[in-house]
Parts: C-alpha cells; structure tokens; sequence
C-alpha cells in the first residue's frame, strides 16, 4: 500500500464544512451543530425530547446489538416491564423515592378519567423489578435471576442537551439477584467491566474505572461503580453504572426465598446502565471540526464509496464491482448521486464516515483505489485485488488511532493536585481530570465543589499514593480520587 | 429414519399437564394458563399492563429481528420518536384526535410542577412523524421518507388480556412519505404483503389479506388494509394493518414540498404496524391442552436435547457432543437438570418446543436418538451421523405441518351465507368466518352487528361472488366479506 493521490472539490468541501462552529469559538454550539448537520437528531414538539433520526438510531442499534451479545455471553435475559410505577410502589424504597420522586412525569388521568391512584412513567426499574422478583422468586433453585432490559425512560430535566441530558432517553437496565452478597458483588464488578470493555474495545473510548463516593451514589444502592470518560473539552462524562444494592431493596419489597438449609431469607442485588449518552460521548470523544468521527464497530457505513469522473465509460460498472466485495467485508455503501465529489467528502466527513474510497478513472487504469481515513486523513493507494485485506486492517488502524489519539488527551489533560491552593489553579485554568488525595469525609467533597467547582468522579480501582494527605483538610488521605467538572 | 422408542415418565407429565385448563373446557381460561404456565408472562402492579417474561420476550425477539430484516429489505430505516404528544399536536388531525383522545393516558405534572399544556402518552405516532416530516422535507430530492419505528405503546384499554389487548403494548409502526398518491397506495400494499409473508412464512399463520369497510378504518386514513387470521375457537384476529393516508395528514401538519415543476404540493403518506399481539395469535393458531406450540422460526428453544438416564457412563458426554452438533444448526438447549426426564417432557411441551430430541444409552448403542415433533408427537430414530441434515428437514416438516393444520382448520371454520337468517344460524351456532355479499352500506354493517353479533373483518382481494344479493337487504351485492367475532 502506497500514499496515493485524491481529487477533492475544495470550494463545496469549504462550504459545508464552514456551516459548523469550531470547536475552539465554542464547544457547546459545535456539539449541536453536530448533532443536527450530521443528523443525528431533530428536535421534537416536546420540549427536552428528542428526535433520534436514521443516521443516529442506526448507531445506537450497533451498540445495542454489541452490547446484548455480551450480556447474552455473560448469562442474562432480555426481559420487558411496564412504562408506569404505580406511586406507592415507586415510594416502598426511601433512599430511592427521594432520589427519584422530584424529577419523574405523572399520569394522573386514564382516557376522560382521573386514575385512583398516580403514577409515574419510569425512571429507572429497579421498583418494578422486585415487585416482579418477589412473585416469582421461593427458592434457591430460582436464583439467581439474571435480567436486563432495553426500553425507554423518562427523567423530568430542566436543562436538557441532545444525548447527554433529555427528558426521555434510551438506554438499557440490568436488574439481578442473588444468593449470595459475593455473587452479587461479583456481578457489579463484572458488568462494570464489560462496561469498560465496550467503551475501549468497540467505542474507542478510553475509561477509568472506579467507585462513586456515598455523595454520587445512586439512590438506594450500597455501592455504584462507574466508568469515566474525558471528552474533548475537558469534562468528565460518566459512561456507565453499575450498583451493587444488598439486600435493602429485597427487604423494602419482602422478596424472600428458601435457602438450602431451609430458611427463610433474602436476596442480593445489582441493577446496572448505559444510554443513549454514549452517543453524546462518540461525538465529544472523537469529533473535530469536520464534524463526527465514528469509532468502525458502531458506524452504519463503515467504508464509502465515492466514484470519481463517474460519467466517464467504465467507472460505475467499476464502483458497483468494488461495492459488492467490499459488502462482504464491512458496511459499505456507493455514492451514485448526482452531487460533486467534493459535496460527498465533506458530507461523509460530517457523518464520520471511517473510510472514504475514491475511485476514477486513473485509479481503475491501475486497478487500484484510494483509500482515506477519516481519523487522520491520511491516504492510502490500495490495489483492487486487495481491498479485501486491505479494508479491514484499515478499519482497525483507525480504531487504535482514534484509541490512542483520545488515551494521549486524556493522559495529557490529567493533572495531580497536592493542597486545595494547586487544585483551585488547576481547575480554575486547565479543564481535565485532577488526581488529588481525598481523606474520606463529606465536608470536604462538599467544599471542593462549592470553592474549586470540581466534584468526585470516582476512586479508581488503580490507586496511587500522590501524597498522604487529604488536598482539602490536610488531614491523614484514605484514598487517591479523580476529581473534575463533567456534564 | 425410522420410529423409535421413547421413555416418558407418565406420572409426572400428567401432573403438569393437569395444571392447565383444556381449551374444550374454557378457552379464555386455556389460554391465560398458557400465558402463565409457559412463563411468557407475569401480570403487573399496574392494572391492564403485563410484564413478558424471557420466554415470552425471546419469541418477540425472534420476531423482532426476522421482521426488521423484511423492513430493511424493502429500504426502510428505523428512527425513534419522542414518548409523548403535547395535547395541541394531537388534536391537528381531527378524524385522528376523536378516534384516539378517548383512550389516552394523560401527563400533567413533571416532578414537582404542573405542565403548562398536558401530553399525551403515545397510542401511535402519526402526529409526531408529520411534525417531523414538516422540517425535514421541503424538496423532491427528500422523499420518498421510508422510516419505522420500533417502541411502546399506550391505549387505556377497559377490559384487557395478555397480548391482545394490554394497556401497554410493544409495536413497530411504519411511516412513510412519498410524491404521488401512486406510490404511497403501493407502499401500503407492500407493507401488507411483508405481514401476510411473515404471518405465513414465519409464525405459519395462513391469513386472509383484505381492505377494511369505512366503518373499521384506521382514525384519519382512507383506506385501511388488514390481515385477518382465525383462532382455534373460531374468532378472527387482526393482525397487521396497513394504512393509505392520501395527503390528510400533510394538509392537517402542513407539510409540503417543492416538486420539479418548482410547485408547492404536499406528499401521500401511509403508516403500517403490528404487534405483540402476534405471540396472542401465535398462541391461539397453534398452542392444544399440553400448552404452546411454537413455529420453528421464532421458537427461542429450536430443540431441547433430554438426556435418558444420564448417571450412566456416556451419557452426558455423548449428550454434549450432540448439543455441539444441534447448535451448529438450530437454537438448542441441554437440558442437564436434575428433573425426571417426565416432568422435561411435560416441561418442553408445555413451552411448546418445536423438536425434543431422547438421548440414553439404548440410543447410544445404536449410535442414534429419537426425535419427538412437537406438532403432532410423530417420533423419528435419527442416526447421530445425520443429525445435521435431520434437524433443519425436521423443522421444516413442523413448520409445514403447522401451517397446514392451520389452514384445514380454517377452512373448515370458513362458512358462505346466502341471506340474514343463513348468516344468524352460522353466528348463533358456528365459531368462525361468514363469507358473505355486501351492498356496501352502513346501515347493513350495523344490523349484522346489532342482530348477529358479527362484525366485518374485511373485504377480501380474493373476492368470489356468492349471491348477486346483499346477505342483508337483498339490494345489489358489490362485494363478497368476510364477517366473524373478533378479538
């Protein structure tokens, strides 16, 4: 494979291209920009929700479809519960109900009727669940039971943003029980990693792994772990959680079975998610000013196909011949239309199209294609009778790319803090994750957030000791935290 | 292959199997065993909702994928659409509105606060597409939109049932828009060809393909196009619809484009849907008194391998050198539980597995295993050799089988009426269709439904003239329907 040559239009390419703002003028705007003129989303008559359209649906049933088969791996069902939580049901757990109750949307009337009793459309399921677990769970033979669901939810936000914060979302729920605390803590942990898996091996996204403070847990757990990603701007993105929750929600719902030695007693249990914000992290992971970038295991067109001339004699028959061998190896599709090449690059470029073929007729004079990747826009002459092999080590040279490019910003946005005057500086000047050494008390995760903004991503699994004391109080540091401002 | 021997363990087979209501005895009864029993489902806390169980779930999964494929074949996308409808965007479409506002479940409160204007929970989502549609198309070049969605559901239904009529429901709806009234009438026929092909292709389901009477239309089309099965107790179900809209809604919604002439027009739209009610019609074309009865190609067990004495030597190894060979070919299972091979037999019939295949040391001596069909009990000796071209003829053979009982059944279900007392005795007397001549009016639609308690399923494309009479009035017939009770 050789560097080649390519034909690029560049007045249309400059045209589309300047529709978007520039990452650096504003984050924010660029962001949507992207959302829409790669459209990925439209806006919707309802206020905070979403249009998900082909482009960014088809992403999400790439993940989905990748994702299910690593819980199917790993033992779990798919299964569906109801939209509603009656209210007295959503309230049987207190830590829960708290967290949950001020921000969910009430039916309150059935047809021309008002309902007996409200309720809500769900949140999150885990109330739903154990109602269910509690009819059909008696004896240890039952357990455990390994469940997961994919539906919609509804979270009543007041500010909403495309993917990472809108008032109904989708998203997947795995709900589990079990005999043992063991087993169930076990489950937590290996779920987080498939979570992690995921992010690194099909989205590109780096993570660190670790343990939410009791601040950040989710409501009624005893434990959540969450992966963290750093977007481009610098801001923290939790990417997925996973809760291991005890018994608490087992005995706030009766859920009892027979054991072995013939007691009578109660499960343990974990529930754990991802969403649809994974799209907002691809998007903010990957993304530059041309638009999106898409990691190749989750785009819907992994290689475009973009003939050159293609009013020339020989050059579509030629593009269709290529087209059906590159079907056998990836997501491919030809561009036929009627618009300039040019026009195509940029738009391909904005949807973040992985790889872009072009193909005229010099190149078929020398039976061979152009190859661009749209990571690093570096160009590749690939012979005709290759672009079998050629293609997906490709594929995969711009998914380590896309890796390594992100692992390095993340690397060299991530700055330790030793006292609160150096973490203040740092979160004042330099957006990134701060590693600081934390001693364990609320008072001071409360103060960091109050004086520097910051607040506590997680402890990670991997541990370091920066220093021995606490960079609030001083005092004697019980664990290294990753600290920062995340959407 | 020639009959063998099998090893049932008749005790623990008739307890199960007594568990469950015989259809003779009470159909409705029979089937919401079924629906438990088979642990397709679990009723909810919410009246009228239902929770589908794995089982249950992996057959819409198998319906899900297998369908979704016809959709993408035909060129369609999916897309996702927000949950709820403001009450103003609903009432746009004024034949729409009064068909649904009836049934809707209304939110008026997010969190804490009361809405400024109240959303409906989604009973189908024509409104939302046509909002959508008005912003995204504006010129030739952005039709024809072929676009599905698949998502929930909610009509507040009074009485309700497992599957057939749930206040929450799982669905694809298609939305479709085109230039001319042509093409939007033909997408509609298209749509219910793939239904009819996937009812009998896939759940071996034979349906009677038709246009429904103005009466029965869809709220807001112009024409409604139905498939129409019959169960085993004679009464239709409909099972898929497809709906021709002319430009109705994109008057009411405002859509409009700017066609080659550079004129101002509006498109022809159509929307087509089925549901989870197929598993209810799966259950009731196929399941008897040992329970379901699944079509191979959506039965989330293909084959379930029960080992026969399987503390002797060889068993187990044997078994799972057989289960390598069958998961090559099909979705099997190893049923290596400590249950009697009895209470598995009872077990798998009553989940209605398609094939049950014995293996115990008899069988292994002669290097073979018996193959039991589902269907109809019929047992083959397969040698373990061929147990890969076996299989697949075997599935086949139930799937064919299936579909021909269903068919006879049917037929014979399936009476001509030549005038009103005619038609009175078949409906006092004979659960199934009435095919039957029509004028066409209103009025003798009413009758029939007051005076006969029948209820037009459609008007059928295969259409044969019975009488030149109106089965009704004795005016001049136009069309020869199908009448019956209905789900």
């Amino acid at each position: 494979m050789d560097k080649g040559a390519s034909a690029p239009d560049d007045m249309a390419k400059d045209k589309l291209v300047k529709s978007i703002t520039s990452m650096e003028e504003d984050f924010a705007k660029w962001y949507t920009d992207v959302c829409l003129k790669a459209e990925l989303i439209d806006y919707a008559s309802v206020k905070g929700c979403m249009i998900i359209r082909p482009y960014g649906y088809a992403i999400w049933e790439n993940i989905q479809r990748q994702m299910d088969a690593l819980f199917k791996e790993t033992g779990h069902e798919n299964v569906y519960m109801p939209l509603f939580i009656p209210e007295s049901l959503l309230q049987k757990e207190k830590d829960h109900v708290e967290g949950f109750a001020p921000e969910v949307a009430w039916v309150t009337h059935g047809g021309e009727e008002e309902l007996e009793e409200r309720m809500c459309v769900r949140p999150t399921s885990e109330t739903l669940f154990c109602d269910h677990f509690k009819n059909i769970v008696h004896s240890y033979r039952d357990l455990p039971k390994l469940y997961n669901q994919w539906c919609n939810v509804v979270r009543w936000e007041k500010t909403t943003r495309p993917f990472l914060r809108s008032r109904e979302f989708l998203w997947q729920e795995g709900h589990t029980l079990h005999a043992t605390p063991e087993e169930a803590q076990a489950e937590t942990i290996q779920m987080l990693n498939v979570y992690a898996k995921f992010a690194e091996e099909y989205l590109a996204m780096p993570v660190v792994k670790g343990i939410k403070t009791e601040k950040e847990r989710f409501a009624g757990a005893e434990a959540t772990y969450t992966i963290e990603a750093l977007m481009h701007d610098g801001k923290a993105l939790q990417s997925g959680t996973s809760h291991y929750f005890g018994d608490g929600f087992a005995k706030a719902f009766d859920i009892q079975y027979t054991d072995k030695n013939n007691n009578l007693v109660n499960p343990f249990q974990t529930s754990w998610g991802t969403t649809t914000r994974l799209i907002g992290a691809i998007i903010m992971t990957h993304g530059d000013d041309s638009g999106l970038v898409l990691p190749p295991a989750v785009a819907p067109i992994q290689a475009i196909l973009i003939p050159i001339a293609s009013h020339k004699p020989g050059v579509m028959e030629k593009a269709n011949e290529v087209l059906a061998k590159l079907k056998n190896i990836c997501r491919a599709k030809l561009d036929a239309s009627d618009q300039t090449p040019g026009w195509k690059f940029a738009e391909y470029e904005m949807k973040g199209v992985p790889l872009r073929i072009e193909l005229g007729p010099k190149d078929i004079e020398n039976n061979s294609c152009v190859v661009v990747r749209r990571d690093n826009g570096e160009k590749t002459s690939v012979s005709l009778d290759k672009i079998e092999e050629a293609i997906p080590q490709l594929l995969k040279a711009v998914h380590d790319g896309l890796y390594k490019k992100a692992l390095e910003r993340r690397d060299s946005m991530t700055y330790d803090a030793h006292d609160f005057d150096e973490l203040k500086e740092i979160a004042d000047n330099k957006p990134g994750f701060i590693r600081a050494m934390w001693c364990g008390c609320r008072e001071c995760e409360d103060k960091l957030k109050e004086d520097a903004g910051v607040t506590s991503r997680c402890i990670p699994f991997e541990q370091e000791r920066i220093s021995d004391k606490c960079v609030c109080c001083g005092k004697e540091a019980k664990y290294m935290l990753y600290w920062g401002k995340a959407y």
